[in-house]
């Protein structure tokens, strides 16, 4: 039917665009809701009604208040009933996690049926993949709703911004770790205090390790680099360091030099190679990402023509992903109606991954040494002969009972391989009881 | 010949899409740069090759760098010969003001070509029959490059933020304006001077008054507002101030009431009307539209699902703007190829535009009055008559001279209508000097 409906297209009247929804959770039951809550205003956008003819579920999901508000026969536990049901155009997967997701994703697509997803893991794993059975069965698979909840990131890559060379994507892409960040910057708490807060207003999970550890941001970094770049990047391409380790002084120090401290996700390119890390980073206090605070998503795209672009919203919630989810679901809908599909991309491997080690930034480092005479310059001496600029260097709050005092590093531009060397000459040095802490400086 | 494609897309190979572009000024020399220079990224992206082949300029136009780049024969000052070209499917119109950039659109159209603009006063002022004109004859009409340079503002209404009831739009969309409100604002520059500076640096024009009288940024809001609502929104429609009555006092007011000073331009829907508006706002210091300053436009779109989602960028420029006229000729072109076009909307006419005298909002009001006692009580009578609640009044500055103070009032939200009522009440209270200025304040 659905093959036939893009072949020869039918008029507008004659027919309805069947939905089926795999997982009535938080975010398909929203989206459950949006298609029987706006059906007219969705029927006038697609160009006919879409019918949510299927909702599969575990049987847990029975229980939902969805269950209820649908007709009966719609909701069913049975994934072979579900797939078999007639009718079905379009597939929405919104389980999340990698399997069944993916397996039910590459069962909808080979069975020649549009698939909607907001799976980030799947598209980050398995995106290229899925493409290409997307591609050859002659369906699109949309996936705007996997990163930034409703801003619109992954239609302006292919379409508004096509134009340009991608130089880099700088973003603020989880809401769980700037609601911390803000939190400890704000008011001084400490990261498990601000961690606690978070799980109990319901912006952090009961395992947080996904977002602390930067995981969920470097998933939503592969999509958009993939897709900016059109070359293919993997989550275990991404360098990727956590939030845990930032400490309230750290905070101190940054608003003092006139920085904040973000978890940013970055992919540049420059020399047919590509960066891509997720990591702190100190920010300038007037930067454009400097002022995105508590669960906001911001994305600044850098492009040849377009130069700065920046996009803000709700990265997550179950009514700005319902936003991306059905205007993919209406996308897939006028695609079946027009009897046309999007030119899917086709990641040519043209670009190289740079090393962690070939990057070039500034550096913050606080490290605690011994409180005597020429301890500065043993440190200085260290970079120095690594050919490491120090932009300033201040010595802070000496501890009476330890004779340790704490200084604070700020480095011009220099390569993290001299630094990380640097780090290691500075940990053998007697004088210096410990380092405390290694941030990089973003200037965007 | 576009016809034919459309009806029988060709393979990949054996076909070209021929551009004609109207008008090779600092735009449009821009978007002919990017079509030579970036042949194989665009062909890659359109889906087969894309081919300039007119140019149709004045006279003068032949002295400019880009006719000497031309391949020859391109180049002509002739538009019947323009249109007679043999494989001519896209016609980029970019000669802007309203004639004949409108006559050219319609020409091409009615002649079955798909037309790319970023003339913002011929869409705001005719975009509907022209997408009318569009619809009938199977083409199709982009304008993304008409409001705000390179952001991606048109699409997003058209296709991300489709599943939405768009409930505000609230856009600083003038970067001339912009850079003379953040130079008054950051440097104390009184408005001539800021002008004068914005003239120099060529962020303003010799003749500014399309900018300063918050005309350029009427057509815009036309243009997202009509395609936000699905309703015409007609410049004649959208209540105007600019910014020329704006002094260095109201900015040192703002400043120590929290507020930053924009020019904003707003349409807002409630109960099947909305209202739009172009004029001077106190908008709060830490809000998102607040902290963009300088030449860059933002736009804030508030939608029931996605919240508020925001678009900040370089508003103009002819870089950021053949971003967009690119990207728009490149979906031409892959509407030929795929032998399709978009669903074009129809405007309904379901809303009325509500009358400025309706809108509420809270006020700021300065005024110089004689300093005696008794004054404030007689003014605030004036503002309870009328039920109108005054959040907080301050006397400053008494002139002793001419034993006048001035008195800086912030009211609570009212109607405009009562507003202006207690205006004219004021005005012919004996102790009241003047009123200095009047601001509504923006709390988003």
């Amino acid at each position: 039917m659905s093959a036939a409906g893009r072949k020869q297209p039918m008029g507008k009247k004659e027919r309805k665009i069947g939905v089926g929804l795999i997982g009535p959770g938080v975010i398909g039951g929203q989206v459950a809701r949006v298609l029987l809550e706006k059906g007219e205003l969705l029927a006038e956008r697609a160009g006919c009604p879409l019918v949510l003819r299927r909702v599969m579920g575990l049987p847990s999901d029975l229980e939902r208040p969805l269950a209820g508000q649908l007709p009966p026969g719609v909701m069913t536990t049975d994934i072979d009933e579900f797939f078999a049901a007639p009718g079905m155009d379009i597939i929405v997967e919104v389980i999340g996690g990698q399997e069944p997701a993916r397996e039910y994703q590459r069962r909808a697509l080979a069975a020649g049926k549009h698939v909607v997803t907001a799976n980030k893991e799947v598209i980050a794993k398995h995106g290229v993949e899925l493409l290409a059975l997307a591609r050859r069965h002659g369906v699109s698979l949309n996936y705007e709703g996997s990163v930034g909840g409703g801003i619109p990131l992954i239609a302006p890559f292919k379409r508004d911004l096509v134009a340009n060379k991608i130089q880099g994507i700088y973003a603020i892409i989880n809401g769980t770790t700037n609601y911390i960040l803000t939190r400890m910057a704000r008011e001084g708490t400490d990261f498990a205090a601000a961690l606690a807060l978070a799980q109990e207003l319901g912006y952090a999970e009961a395992d947080p390790e996904n977002d602390i550890q930067g995981i969920d941001a470097a998933y939503k970094l592969a999509i958009l680099a993939t897709l900016a770049f059109q070359t293919r990047v993997r989550p275990e391409d991404i360098h990727r360091e956590g939030i845990s380790h930032l400490s309230g002084r750290d905070f101190r120090y940054a608003r003092e030099l006139g920085f904040v401290i973000k978890l940013l996700a970055i992919a540049k390119q420059s020399d047919r190679a590509i960066e891509v890390r997720v990591h702190p980073v100190f920010l300038p206090e007037d930067s454009f990402l400097g002022k995105v605070d508590g669960v906001y998503n911001a994305v600044l795209v850098e492009g040849d023509l377009v130069g700065k672009v920046l996009f803000v919203g709700q990265g997550a919630g179950p009514l700005p992903t319902s936003s991306a989810v059905v205007a993919d679901i209406i996308s897939a809908a006028r695609d079946i109606i027009l009897g046309t599909r999007e030119t899917p991309w086709q990641p040519a491997d043209g670009y190289a991954i740079r090393p962690i080690a070939e990057i070039e930034t500034r550096y913050y480092l606080r490290l605690s040494a011994a409180d005597q005479p020429g301890v500065l310059a043993q440190i200085a001496r260290v970079f120095g002969d690594l050919s490491i600029s120090i932009a300033s260097a201040i010595q802070q709050d000496t501890d009476r009972d330890t004779r340790t005092a704490e200084i604070v590093i700020m480095t011009h531009p220099a390569r993290e391989q001299a630094m990380q060397l640097a780090l290691g000459r500075l940990e053998k040095l007697s004088v210096v009881a410990e380092i405390s802490n290694f941030i990089r400086v973003e200037d965007i």
